[in-house]
């Protein structure tokens, strides 16, 4: 569309040239008119048909999507054969070899008293944790709430199962900032602990609310440490354990977990896009991971975000609109685990001919976009700015610095320029990582809204370059 | 806070006069830098304790709040408890004379089909309805999708039921622009029919979804046009009234309501307030209406609205800042069937001496901040974008012209400045005057920051005046 708006600019040069200049900066305004009624049009028919949901519950309805696991490897067909099926351009996958961990059928923590009483936590393994000795282990439970006390504390650590009683702070307004400041006792814990001699971690859960459900995520070992257990406790678990350590400092744990890990296997990113008609080989890249935890189906973290991409090529396609630049939709294989996919698809030598011009990565959920984060410098937020008007119906009502994910963070480290669309995320961490991540927790008006967004966005930079 | 700031910035013109002009402009600075801290600590608090959260459960927990109703009287003297125990400054009731409506114990629709089944329809009555006759009326439905076709169809009206299936436009991203579209239907649409002869109607729910709750609200019927009876039909159940009406257009419906209205009764709206310490008279008024419907607790219409009214007092007097001019909170009575409460706030003879400077109704859910709208004029907006850094933590990015609400429209109408703090509404019509407006659809955090957000506004108006 913008580029018939074009042709007619260079007809009406070839017929009235003397006056082709001011007419050609009209035409420039017409044509970003243009462009804002036809992002109307667009819009109203997708909040009226509302697809976005209909494919969150095509790739998170079936579960999760743990890397390497056969229900990632079902995930990965399901992905290819609805992108398929949408008519989009070169639908392929990418192979990654991946490392896969698994949960294993046994997650048991038991509370001892003295008093002869048993009380069950609610635990499950830390992404990456090895198990327990077969018949499990018991310890003494030492809690500790930073990384300072534990230091002060070492004498006392050996034997001992740590207890990370660290809280999301509630205090911080920014969901992200809080997570980012707690996070630490989960991925780095069990080394910190092994170090003084733990023979087990149990860690909060990340999450601001008091609940019954353990929130598991990533945890990473240090070299040349002893490999420890590691769990999450549900948050109420927690403060019981907490007030009962207190009443009894030596009341004993037992931890049973046989998670671990596998031989690596071959797995996928799955790639779709609408090709460029002018320049091909530039790229506007639209980022999600395929890949989740495997108590829920991960609708939030990250079946959304694979949806929006591709729900904004969707979009573009059905619209009408012919990209001059690629526009790309990647579903990346293993965010969780540290990103092999994104480190793969950055390194793949099929990239070298092409040109990441932009790189835009969900990963914050599926909530209501409020603003457009990008990076990489002032010229593209002034080129963005362009949208401002265009956009703020559907809630953006912000373009500022920022942006990116872990899977595209290869490509912003080779000098891709980057971002996100930010949805609102005050009750992202309620879900994240747990069993509570549910496709009912997404609203098919605040994700379609994201999709919309995308796909202004992508398209535009598509058009323009930057 | 302020106020000592000012002290400081008198004793520094003082003690070295010839530089103290641009000294007191520096301290101007540091002033709004105190206050941008002290906020930080407010809201650090707020967000930890997330007392709104508590005080909805208060207020919200024990039910529907219908205008007159008993239920009514109650949330009234529950709000005065709650106001005095929290130690706020002239808690008092100002009686309200209402009308009052019931709806009875009676809501059936049948649907009757020519081949003898019967399937009932979820309706509710409409607010301020008339009831059907007590056996109840039965008569062929005619479905119509503007007032337009009415007008055509207006032969065919006479002796029959007219079901104005008109949804709500998802297309529209704005969810209250939609509403705004639809909800003449609801309101108008009884006595529009009933001017060709209708004997009652069933309007499609004010909502975008597809569920099997009535959505209710406000109905009025014309001078000198027969009152006929009016009912909201879920909108799975308008769906499946439209496709059985394709089969049989001569179905039959059977209406039964005992809904009607009752003689007046004396209720109250309830205020409470920080009374300012240099100008008492002078007003900053939060607002919210403490009157609902009677299908659920009305947790976002308009608990919430009352909760962070009173959130926002609570939050300013623990903080220990004393305000210059009053602040204060008016729970009003009879918002949806009106504004009985409001005009009678307007036109009180206590308010002759009282000077409103600035008037926030809270009437659009207790979804996350995300804007700040004022209406009056420039003036007051470029004051508040003096707030902009500070409130940004909290989600407001914007601050634009609008704002307001039924309750306080009297004020405004004598030329009161006005505003809201406008939430994220995407779901808000999901569950709007219907079953499904309990506490479980707010979430303490985003609540807590609307709350955070009005008591910083409410406060910087009391300091710097209008």
């Amino acid at each position: 569309m913008l580029k018939k708006c074009l042709m007619k600019r260079c007809l009406i040069f070839w017929l009235v040239w003397p006056v082709a200049f001011s007419l050609a900066a009209g035409d420039i305004n017409s044509d970003h008119e243009e462009f804002a009624y036809q992002a109307k049009k667009m819009a109203e028919t997708a909040l009226k048909e509302e697809k976005a949901y209909e494919i969150l519950k095509t790739l998170a309805l079936p579960g999760g999507r743990l890397t390497g696991s056969p229900a990632a490897a079902r995930a990965v067909s399901r992905a290819t054969d609805l992108m398929t099926k949408l008519g989009f351009d070169l639908v392929k996958q990418e192979p990654v070899k991946v490392n896969r961990w698994q949960r294993g059928q046994t997650e048991k923590a038991l509370v001892k008293s003295k008093k002869g009483g048993q009380h069950r936590l609610n635990i499950c393994a830390l992404g990456n944790s090895i198990g327990t000795p077969r018949s499990g282990l018991e310890a003494e439970v030492l809690e500790v709430h930073s990384f300072e006390e534990l230091e002060e504390l070492k004498q006392a650590i050996n034997g001992k199962i740590v207890f990370f009683n660290v809280p999301m702070d509630r205090a911080e307004p920014n969901p992200f900032a809080a997570y980012g400041r707690a996070v630490p006792y989960r991925t780095n814990g069990a080394s910190a602990a092994a170090r003084y001699g733990a023979v087990a971690v149990l860690v909060r859960s990340m999450t601001f609310r008091l609940d019954d459900y353990p929130h598991t995520g990533l945890m990473i070992y240090d070299e040349n440490i002893p490999k420890i257990p590691a769990a999450a406790v549900a948050t109420n678990h927690a403060d019981q354990l907490s007030l009962w350590l207190k009443e009894d400092p030596h009341l004993k744990l037992s931890l049973m977990m046989n998670c671990g890990q596998l031989p690596p296997v071959i797995s996928a990113n799955v790639l779709g896009q609408l090709t460029g008609e002018e320049r091909p080989e530039e790229i506007i890249l639209l980022a999600g991971h395929l890949d989740s935890w495997d108590l829920s189906p991960g609708a939030n973290d990250d079946a959304a975000g694979c949806v929006v991409a591709i729900e904004a090529l969707r979009l573009i396609k059905e619209a009408g609109w012919r990209p001059k630049r690629t526009i790309r939709a990647v579903l990346f294989m293993d965010e969780e685990f540290g990103g092999t996919g994104g480190r793969f698809y950055a390194t793949s030598a099929s990239r070298k001919s092409e040109k990441h011009l932009l790189a835009i990565e969900q990963d914050n959920g599926g909530g209501a976009p409020v603003g457009l984060a990008l990076r990489g410098g002032d010229k593209i937020i002034e080129k963005a700015e362009k949208l401002k008007e265009i956009l703020s119906p559907f809630g953006i009502n912000w373009i500022r610095p920022g942006g990116g994910g872990v899977d595209i963070s290869p490509l912003i480290q080779e000098g891709t320029l980057a971002g996100s669309v930010i949805p609102e995320t005050q009750r992202y961490f309620d879900f994240h990582h747990s069993a509570l991540d549910q496709p009912t927790t997404v609203h098919p008006r605040e994700i379609e809204l994201q999709a919309i967004v995308l796909a202004i966005v992508s398209y535009y930079f598509s058009q323009e370059g930057i």
